[in-house]
């Protein structure tokens, strides 16, 4: 009976990180939409999302359902809750995707993003790309220290959202209200996206060290 | 033993209630900080929520400390689980009043809110004030049908945010890009904040009914 449980343990990381590629591929595809305004992107973005919610479905009823018969203690215990946790943040990350090829399809065919701006948004993108690529490795491998780098992609990510708004607010905007609107709301989608890929990665270091990951220095 | 760890269960229930007291007062410092560009008040809300935070690290601390030592099952094991559950959302909630405050605080001396939409963002504060308060009662009694009444507070909500981006889309609009985006963005609040009230009082009904909200049907 034990080891068809620990089995069952193993089975909720693997559709952890299942989740989290099923959301890179939408966040990959979600920022070309909104780059390129590609309709096709943006419609398989929503329609997708689907899959990740029913994991994370899945992965609530495996967890009640083995406190409920094994009542795990310890180190198990504290896995079964912050595989509830990461879910719940994964599932997040890609609503948060489809916020974003939303945005894509209300716009079409524009591109929501003007050209000045495609640079930064491009490059949020591609941070918001490697930091659920991250998350999923982290839980995969318990590596610490690669989930203690998701803070400075975090913060790259907070640098650039600045620069988004920069932008909008300055006397050069000249794209009107409604980009302007989309575009703020978009940056604060990446940036919150970014916010839980830290928080997945601080459930795995909490985890492996019993530390918060604010508490621990590497440098040390 | 058991009677003092049942003293703690009812102790962090009162704990969850206290964090809904805090933030109330915050959304309703926070709304009227924005509508009427009070410096003071915002402030205020920015400062306070190191309360609420601190209430939500205790909590998950008493969590984590009685799974470890009193091994739960059933029904306490769940109780336990939906308080961090909660303690989470109330406490994100408290950042979006943050986040209201900031934006009162960055407009000053000026309102963030143009005349023409004061009565619509008074509203959704209001709103936003009820839903909290009632997640409050809803954890204090355990209140199903008053926690199933939040979802249509939440469509209400939905329905004043939607109301709030037609005003910044008309060709009516005459206030430029700035005002638009912190409105788009306070909008958002205001509708994550509801969002996470119906997450508070979805976890009391599954507790109370073990059914998830949405497939009960009060009018059977």
């Amino acid at each position: 009976m034990r080891d068809a449980y620990h089995e069952e343990l193993d089975g909720l990381s693997d559709k952890l990180v299942e989740m989290t590629r099923l959301v890179r591929s939408a966040m990959t595809r979600a920022s070309t939409a909104l780059l390129d305004a590609d309709l096709r992107l943006a419609e398989e973005v929503i329609s997708c999302d689907e899959q990740v919610n029913k994991i994370n479905t899945e992965i609530e009823e495996t967890v009640f359902d083995l406190m409920a018969r094994q009542q795990p203690v310890a180190r198990d215990l504290r896995m079964l809750i912050a595989a509830l946790r990461m879910s719940g943040d994964i599932e997040r990350m890609g609503d948060l995707a489809v916020h974003l090829a939303k945005t894509a399809r209300r716009r079409h065919p524009e591109s929501a993003i003007p050209p000045e701006l495609q640079a930064t948004v491009l490059e949020m993108g591609q941070i918001a790309e490697r930091m659920i690529a991250k998350a999923g490795s982290v839980i995969a491998s318990h590596d610490v220290e690669m989930g203690l780098e998701l803070d400075g992609d975090d913060d790259q990510m907070d640098r650039l959202h600045r620069k988004l708004f920069d932008a909008l607010l300055s006397p050069k905007w000249r794209h009107g209200v409604e980009p302007a609107v989309d575009i703020s709301l978009a940056g604060r989608y990446f940036e919150r996206f970014a916010d839980h890929a830290v928080h997945v990665a601080e459930n795995v270091v909490y985890l492996v060290t019993g530390e918060h990951a604010a508490d621990i220095d590497l440098a040390e």
